[in-house]
């Protein structure tokens, strides 16, 4: 593990959270664009999951704040249960989400560049997420004037005065210009498709309602949903890939409907710079593109019992529930049902809980052992 | 019953469904707003109730191909069953969908303009409804680049394909600049308060999900939902007012997602120029206000049998489970069940089955008897 030095030159005013969130970046090169984002992310810790060759020197530009963590470090950190973090896939990033103190988390692309407004303003992503998060979400009735806590609106007419108050917001998902994230086969038959079409909207993913949640442009409250964040097992050595933020999103939903937390899907965007080769992302899709069909009627009608009262034990009744109900579509679940135990032991051996005591006894590394 | 004169100047080349849809329009006041309405609607058929004192003439400019109804012809119409028909309140447009024989409505009040688009261009409100109801909706999922439809937009990676054809779409609900469609009491709290972001986006109201529904600028297909648009008993010797369009909204949603129909949101803007007096508006509401608190989870909780197959049938079970239910929160509610069954009854009369062969035999004023 290495560190970067902390600088505080140009970095703008007080920037809401700087001691409270952590900037997840998986990559396999070197991070030039975060010259882009240096007005907007200087101030914040970065933690860089490198993925591929350990030996591989990513080099990180001067003046940021982080710490990067090849593939031996996760194993010498998780030792044996670093087999549910994957390998050759950006689903690796979740190491950082476990491996971060902070309350916050915030993740993106190394593809993904500053977008800008219809003004020609330069978006500052991490601001509107940090907004979102902080604001209440309205997952129980729609407000058709969108998010009813920004500035210049509020509920409307018809909007129950109990469910006014909102709930806490989990999960921020932000949106793309330039580049949509396409399948394979939408991809292949649109190639040339951009997205241009800024829609100026936060909203609320309504309680039992699914969405495909993105992992470019994400953030969320680790201390809220955290250990539901897990992005699954994918790339080297499993038979899929680029279903990592599906799988996290669609396991996190059932699990914020179940305990009464939000997501929101919007604002901010990003700007997508480069499509992914359709080829590539055919191999890696096409058995999600089929198992898809059968996952979804699963998520969209598990139930979990009123004793599940934590996120860890949420996402332990649904493992057991994905091995019993999909365990039978393929033997990757039965793997990816133990790699979610595993992901959750993993989690509280590196986040002991606060009550208990034993939070400070942390090394600085992040490994419990 | 008054009948324009049909103009064909000024009109655009080939407006959409010009013989397929109605412009329903309830008023007390002389129809000057249509000046700036007249590129859009001048080749469509409106119909005019005219609420209120019908010895009144309302002037409606030269050039509009309408049918005006007062009280007196509703009455003339429905005979006993005018009853549930409401006056002296915007409901009474309700009568205009019963009497239509086209296949879609649009309807909006006497005091929406048309409303520009970010780069200053007029907004042709009737033409996006029409674009909404003619493309299907995806009220089992959640796409994030929000209408897949649209052009330049399509699924995102993660959508299953054997939702994306979609289901047809029963109602398009716009939005308005300007003045936002808020109860009295945040009218009170936010005077001032004006709607100036425009969001460039259509979605579907997921399945499972109640939303307010305005009925200032609304469109429906009229074949497959319109019995479930009965704007219910206000005004006129009711104990409540302004919650017409929401009552129609709740009623109508659970019978879309009982039957597999979709139903929209967010464009078109049309622009709403004046405020109603908020204490005349909290006087009206104040009722609903609290009975809302009870019809909210009513709704959201109500389920129709699988033998409930048409609109009316869905309707007419509605108001028995509305009785079984809600007539104990006031006994508004029973007389209010009665009339959605007289509503049906008068429904059915002015629009007997095509397939009962008996549609050729209605009289052109509607009456069927």
């Amino acid at each position: 593990m290495e560190n970067g030095s902390s600088s505080s030159s140009s970095v703008p005013s007080t920037p809401l959270l700087k001691d409270e969130l952590d900037i997840v970046i998986p990559t396999i090169r070197n991070l030039d664009f975060l010259e882009m984002w240096r007005p907007f992310f200087q101030p914040y810790h970065l933690i860089i999951v490198q993925d591929g060759d350990p030996s591989k020197i990513i080099r990180v530009p001067d003046g940021f704040d982080y710490e990067l963590y090849n593939r031996n470090d996760i194993n010498r950190i998780l030792g044996s249960k670093a087999s549910c973090i994957s390998f050759k896939d950006s689903a690796c990033r979740c190491f950082g989400y476990m491996i971060s103190k902070k309350k916050y988390i915030f993740t993106i692309d190394d593809d993904c560049f500053v977008a800008k407004d219809p003004s020609g303003k330069e978006i500052n992503a991490l601001e509107q997420h940090i907004k979102n998060l902080l604001s209440p979400s309205t997952p129980f009735f729609f407000n058709t004037l969108y998010d009813p806590y920004h500035e210049g609106a509020d509920f409307v007419r018809g909007y129950p005065f109990s469910l006014r108050e909102g709930v806490p917001t989990a999960v921020s998902h932000g949106l793309w210009l330039n580049i949509p994230d396409y399948d394979a086969p939408t991809q292949l038959v649109k190639p040339l498709e951009r997205n241009t079409r800024y829609v100026d909207a936060v909203l609320t993913v309504p309680k039992g309602t699914l969405f495909p949640m993105c992992g470019m442009n994400l953030a969320f409250n680790r201390e809220v949903i955290g250990p539901a964040m897990y992005f699954g097992l994918m790339g080297d050595g499993q038979p899929i890939g680029r279903y990592d933020d599906m799988w996290a999103g669609w396991c996190m939903k059932v699990i914020c409907d179940h305990l009464g937390l939000g997501v929101k899907t919007g604002l901010p965007y990003i700007w997508h710079s480069k499509a992914s080769n359709p080829f590539v992302n055919l191999k890696k899709e096409y058995k999600g593109i089929y198992w898809q069909e059968e996952l979804i009627p699963f998520f969209q009608t598990v139930t979990l019992p009123k004793e599940c009262t934590t996120v860890q034990k949420c996402y332990l009744e649904l493992s057991k529930q994905v091995k019993a109900k999909l365990g039978k579509v393929d033997d990757y679940f039965n793997k990816l049902t133990d790699a979610m135990v595993t992901w959750i032991e993993a989690w509280d051996e590196l986040n002991p809980s606060v009550n208990a005591g034993t939070a400070a006894a942390r090394k600085p590394n992040g490994a419990a052992k």
